[in-house]
């Protein structure tokens, strides 16, 4: 059975926790702006080189980087994809962690270089400035920082992140900053304040703007290290232009519904917490998580992460992950789910989660 | 002035014969597919990652290879961009022609390899067999074949992509075989069927089914050739849904519409090509063009081709090429246009040409 097969074939009458998607209601704005594009047959045409207008300029704001260039990306993984390729060679090191979105560090290996992934399974359950001055050495490159983390849901403070930027300055490195899940923060800061001149902002509307399926992020940079990576862009010829559009309407509105969407997070991890710490040896890592995810370990329980997954879908209709999705090392201790769905959806997930964990504990 | 940055400043204004886009009426069955797919909302999860159900299944009945795998792709120059960051190396050499559809070969430059450019600018304005084999020498490891060609507009015989392919296949050589415009030819072969160990096929919905600013496009392989190159993939998670949605809905109502859509380029073609005999000096290479663009010669004239589109677009509203978009050796001898355009607006460019040509010639 493949999970994700599955999972579309019964795709309407599945709770989705896999892939940190939103399916909670942001804006009507995003349908009406997608209904009037498509109603001018917008798409017959390529859309702008640099983005549809508005559009980069709007997101220099949201993000507090109004000096920076932005590159539209068929999503935040496309950008990620561009900026590894252009600027890591054969050899070069790049500073990560594990748990990590491990995709990224697929890609640095496509580029022959090589992730040094920092265990960061246990307290503060994300790096800390003075160990990722110790991870550095003479062939490190880049430093990757996801903020917040994915799949923790851990948050760096303002200091870890100055401190950080401090570290990448020094030694004259890359500074990739994966700000995904920014929105989902109270208290979020971009490693663009501290150190613009190499740091880079990858941006993300599939999970804050509920809108994954239309493929649409960036990269943000100073213009002099946009221009050095702007050649290995895949798109030069831009980006779905009906994505284009609903990502403009939902950074036009996003001020008026984001802190809704963030209280429904808030809430839907209150009631995954409240059934889970009534189970045996199961435990939330990071509460609160500061993304619309967090990971539940279930290592002291003897079931198998891979098990739990399957029988959540299979006779439950959930669909989480399990660990070894996102970490190498520590993927058999735990469950990543996310929780940006109706709160009755997570309310269902936290009655068969308690069922299906006795029933799988050793 | 730029161009790009002007028409799309006067987007509704302008008639578009630059970017070989198609803006004829396709089918209802496009907007039905993508208003139904944005009244559910599809976009908040993520597609797929094989495609869409049927969207895969589909696309390999229309061009013909139905024991190949498919790549579904954010365009066809993102497909191209993964299979040559894949399979070339430094060294490398690429047999290709001079015009051309010149990204790609920006695309073998980013893998440090190397394009050898044959000049067809003369007849029979294409690629012959003869040549394509007096061109390989030991680093050549990939052929591009582009058929029908942009931007000459000429096609390949049946047999010539046979010899072409048995060329590629007794040299073990990678055949790319950049299909775009197939639908605007009458008699189009793909080279799968001659040599499917290593011929790709390059697939784009832009021009035929009028999606340019949809953004999808694929690859087809041999699942065995797929697999060598899918780990370079850029989008793991899929391509936009609305896209796969409206390419779906394209492929499935293709052959009630494609004949009145290439009829239409037909008698656009005729009523440039009157405009074009009556002035002195110009002539058209190749006609009738099997493609939905050809190149017009304007080197004897003395005009030059970057004024010409500064002059049209500026002065008439009409935004064309100039040549050096598509050739570096040739660029200055020639204006491309496009003629996937309502039969009003190619006259609007018949009356206007002659009248530029005449304010430009020496």
């Amino acid at each position: 059975m493949e999970p994700f097969l599955y999972s579309h074939q019964n795709r309407d009458r599945i709770i989705w926790m896999s892939q940190n998607t939103n399916t909670l209601s942001t804006t009507p704005a995003i349908q009406e702006a997608l209904n009037e594009a498509v109603r001018r047959r917008e798409y017959a045409l390529y859309p702008y080189k640099n983005g549809l207008f508005g559009l980069p300029e709007a997101l220099k704001e949201d993000v507090g980087a109004p000096h920076y260039d932005v590159l539209m990306a068929n999503g935040g993984i496309e950008a990620l994809y561009v900026i590894t390729r252009a600027l890591l060679r054969r050899g070069d090191e790049v500073v990560a962690s594990d748990p990590s979105f491990l995709p990224i560090h697929h890609q640095v290996s496509l580029c022959n270089a090589k992730t040094i992934e920092m265990p960061i399974y246990s307290d503060p359950w994300k790096m800390t400035p003075e160990r990722v001055n110790e991870a550095i050495t003479k062939k490190t490159k880049m430093i990757l920082l996801i903020d917040p983390i994915n799949p923790l849901g851990t948050a760096y403070t303002g200091d870890e992140v100055r401190a950080i930027s401090e570290i990448a300055q020094d030694n004259d490195l890359y500074l990739l900053d994966d700000i995904t899940y920014r929105d989902f923060s109270d208290d979020h800061h971009v490693t663009s304040d501290y150190y613009p001149e190499k740091s880079i902002l990858v941006y993300s509307f599939s999970k804050n703007c509920g809108m994954a399926g239309l493929r649409i992020g960036a990269a943000l940079a100073e213009p002099e290290l946009m221009k050095s990576f702007v050649k290995y862009n895949v798109n030069p010829l831009s980006v779905n232009i009906l994505a284009q559009r609903a990502a403009l309407a939902a950074l036009q509105t996003k001020d008026q519904w984001i802190s809704g969407i963030v209280h429904i997070c808030r809430r839907n991890q209150a009631t995954i917490k409240e059934a889970v710490e009534r189970i045996p040896g199961v435990f939330l890592p990071v509460y609160p998580s500061y993304t619309n995810m967090f990971i539940i370990d279930i290592g002291n329980t003897g079931a198998d992460p891979e098990k739990v997954q399957e029988k959540l879908l299979l006779e439950h209709g959930i669909f989480l992950r399990a660990g070894n999705y996102v970490s190498k090392r520590f993927g058999d201790r735990f469950v990543r789910t996310s929780f940006s769905l109706p709160e009755e959806e997570c309310q269902k997930f936290a009655r068969a989660f308690p069922q299906v964990m006795a029933e799988l504990s050793g």
